[in-house]
């Protein structure tokens, strides 16, 4: 850790910091500059967090050396991690396509969704039971009925379930059925949640919240790793930016950047990351060749009478003719799908 | 509701969205303009929120006239509204101040606290018992200890509390103890949340998200409202920009906005807004010149030992000179503290 | 357009307008629904732009129905348009991709650069001769020299070169050396600059300001081309957000709605866009994947003593690989390289 | 200077940037930690600068002690500077207001403002001869006309003047005429255009780009200052964020932050920063509050009507009732207008 003193601060304002570092058991560094005094801290340095060191009048700024996150730090973990999801896995060669509506609506509704995705190659079936919606007064999902149609469409087709929590109370009844929890951008920093879903053991994708930096993100996995639940899949879907011609900024380059800084999987979502029916292809495609590993699509047997989202949803004829493009893609740098 | 199709689309295109308006009862218009078709629907265009038109393949964009919100929309309430905390008015010409620790910490800190800030003449008493952090690894707070020691400054002190709640499952617990509930801005669009405390009648003070629009917010606070609990008072507390020099951008533009578009008293929290110490007290002072209607400032006895966030917290001594000048200001517009 | 007045506004406040309407020529339409009426003009209300109906105190909202970029505008012509430069032509399933160094620092530097990325496969040669840097105190560029340096480094490998400009006094100059201009992102809404460069008639490289947003990206191509220069390349190369582990925020879904919007050539550049040397090669081949018309890749023999920027250029090595694996990229969605 | 390498470096890494730092006269240190290596560099880090260290490979971050702006650092000079303007001073405890017409555009015009503002109090007049418009079928300004009626309105009410500049070409023109160059928005980083003014001595009003830093503003006034020209006066105006209810995002805080960093005086643009006439008012009185050095108000005699920007001018009127509402506010922090 470095500590950067104000203009003007002198040794003795040092002193006492010096103290503190050395009573934690870390070797203290007195640099005084030309300009400005700068202390240094070697060891653990996370022991210091909590000294709240730039609480200090005469401290102008604290660099750490090292990330607050440990179990989610590559630096402590050579390999990528891989997260199982029945037979499904994140994080290898094998690039898993998640696909589903945005809401369950009907047996009719998912049951033609997950014959028609799984038929194109999708691994993992989507569909939103309990839906986060802005307005009190939308569609507020079939609940209690859709993870039960959920559960339907599994059994008929094999593939695996990925569905959003929003409640607490609700944790202990979705992880008895689900295969994944999926925590929504708008509840990435809703830390009793994610000490809850932690608790399950049951895998989790977290999506970055539309404001959250990668260290936010991280944090927030590591809400739910240090819950004994190392299961984490992070997803990209998309940040708020000034540019409201989509619905949200589509931040590609945190995929490797993520890559560099965690061993866990990194999937992206370009419904959500679009918000644009006609900009979800590219962007998938543009996911893959980034280095992806896994896609989240939305598809519905009907976008134009979908009751939630219908706009950043596929067709199946849609997403049939996207998995092909996303397996040349796959294939040219090396993955497959 | 005005829907403009894509170019290139013709009569046939617009007939079944006609169609439809129509069966809604309201009053479709169609306007074939020089390069593209226009359509509008005249009536209560909220009935067509659920028909997702903007799903429909041939619309470029739909473009609501009347706002989604209703509880919380000025135009349908002529009056600004004033929301009662035990003896404390917000949205009257007196602006009340909130004050108080980031954290409980001990009772001979809140003790301190409390009594200090009430003889500067601050009105309410803040202090988080349940905190959200960052990090799992650090303080989250004396919970349910915390609260009682809140209790026990007020019974000191006489001053309303408000505190933080993070969970459904404190929400009973804590509306039987606290003046006020905070939702803080993490936990805005945490819906579940906003229904729970809805549900208590208990007044609300709602902080804004860090990436939240105006609409974001007021349908937030529409959530609330919406289970029966007009009790609610907004807050802004900065929002993410691309500067990273100040902890969030204070947006304090938002303040005079809202109150032309809602009924609801607007509060300011210049300690989170900025994050930096030196900043509280012009900010403060620009809050109250904007026309806020109250302003909550951390304080704590010995920031530099604080447990969290001391970086943004004042020393009483501080606060003390701070609201001489806040009164000032505030007699300068014409309102008081 | 679209005029929505406030709530409260009559009939005699809406009859000013539908005048003014009436006297442009157009069609005025009034729609009094439940709560506000909605005005609404037919035929091409850009004429009506000058108007200025905004600044009227009843108007709440002007909406236009069409853009106000003509030239530009993929909705008056039909094809995508190409772009040549000496021999390159942008727009075509063939991809080029620009290489070289940020600046031109010496002959060896330059002519080392451009034989590696011709012989890799480059169709142009990039470098800066004049350097926009942030500090007065930074490496300016070699100036007249470096424009000497890039027309051997041409001569020696024919590959064509794009060079930026600052100065509206360097204009006449550069137009007499280079193949095409390069706008920064500084000077994107630099309109001297634009009209100047394009009255040279000599195809202009315009990259996308750091703020901004797609109407103001075209609104400056349409500076460009209303100077009778149609020969504009757009080139994304990242935006400001709240997220500073890039340098920039690469926006690359702005690819194909730019594809849908415009029918000029739209092209990226990953090195600025990430400012991260690791990102690079991931976001070119996303880049590619999201179908982009190009790709500009800064590369120096030398990175870690170039003179400027050297953390996002690649060495010749690194270019060479990333080429490859672009071309299998390429191949899978039908392009080549 | 501490640069810290990325995890896996050696002592072998380290020693070539010891050495580096060394030969630079500065006295290097080498603090191997336990998971990263840290390198210090004592001594002025600026001549550091053009060593571009973050260039190399096992280098993960350089973090600058010292700022990078010299003339501008408040830290090399003790007192805050005032710049004046004829007979206008900026930076003093009197608060300078400047006020007028968005575009100069007719005689009546600019002297019916002129003669308005300066009845009502103002202490300087703006209006637009060149403007930078987002279209190039905008109004453009009266260009030469218009430097000619500003001229005339200075000599009737013997308030000095500010103007916009564009272009250097124009520079010299304008000098001879203006009390003060405005340097707009875009042209924040137009580092010719920077050179070019500070060639002149003529004080500059220098306003922050809409995505620029503390550093970018300081770094482009430094252009102006390190050309001999230390009469710069720093505006804020604006920024671009996610929310667009406003035309730009008024960032206050920057006021107080500025202060601190630089000598400069500072001033505030609500009429731009808002882009709202409703908000001005409130934020005027906020910048007042929050300490700025001076406040420009848009003032058009018929905004209604106005040729450009009408929806931010307020009338004479308003204009009048808000600088009577400033001076109060003035007065309760001890200051004057």
């Amino acid at each position: 850790m470095i500590i950067i003193l104000k203009k003007g601060s002198g040794k003795s304002d040092a002193e006492p910091i010096l103290q503190q570092i050395r009573e934690q058991g870390l070797q203290p560094l007195y640099m005084p500059g030309e300009e400005k005094i700068v202390i240094g801290a070697l060891g653990d340095e996370r022991i210091l967090a909590n000294l709240q060191l730039d609480s200090i009048d005469c401290v102008e700024r604290v660099i750490p050396i090292l990330k607050p996150y440990k179990l989610a730090n590559r630096e402590f973990k050579d390999r990528r991690s891989t997260v199982q999801v029945a037979d499904v896995v994140f994080g290898e060669t094998k690039i898993p396509i998640i696909a589903g509506p945005c809401s369950v609506e009907s047996e009719e509704q998912i049951l033609d969704v997950a014959r028609a995705v799984k038929r194109s190659g999708a691994s993992m079936l989507r569909g939103g039971a309990y839906k986060p919606r802005t307005s009190p007064y939308a569609f507020q999902g079939l609940e209690d009925e859709g993870l039960r149609l959920l559960d339907v469409a599994r059994r008929e087709t094999g593939l695996p379930i990925v569905t959003e929590v929003l409640s607490e109370h609700d944790v202990d009844k979705i992880a008895a059925m689900t295969d994944m929890f999926q925590i929504g951008a708008r509840n990435m920093q809703n830390f009793q949640l994610l000490k809850a879903v932690g608790a399950t053991g049951v895998p989790v994708l977290l999506k970055r919240g539309p404001a959250a930096s990668m260290c936010d993100l991280l944090m927030a996995a590591e809400y739910v790793m240090s819950a004994d639940n190392p299961n984490v899949v992070l997803c990209e879907r998309g940040i708020k930016s000034f540019f409201s011609d989509t619905r949200n900024t589509l931040d590609l380059s945190i995929v490797p950047l993520l890559q560099n800084e965690t061993h866990l999987p990194v999937i992206v979502d370009p419904s959500h990351g679009t918000g644009v029916r006609e900009l979800i292809p590219p962007m998938a495609l543009a996911a893959v060749a980034a280095g992806a590993d896994g896609v989240m699509i939305e598809v519905h047997p009907d976008p134009e009478h979908a009751l939630s989202d219908g706009f950043q949803q596929l067709t199946p004829e849609a997403f049939d003719e996207l998995i092909a493009k996303m397996r040349a893609v796959a294939a040219a740098i090396g993955r497959s799908i």
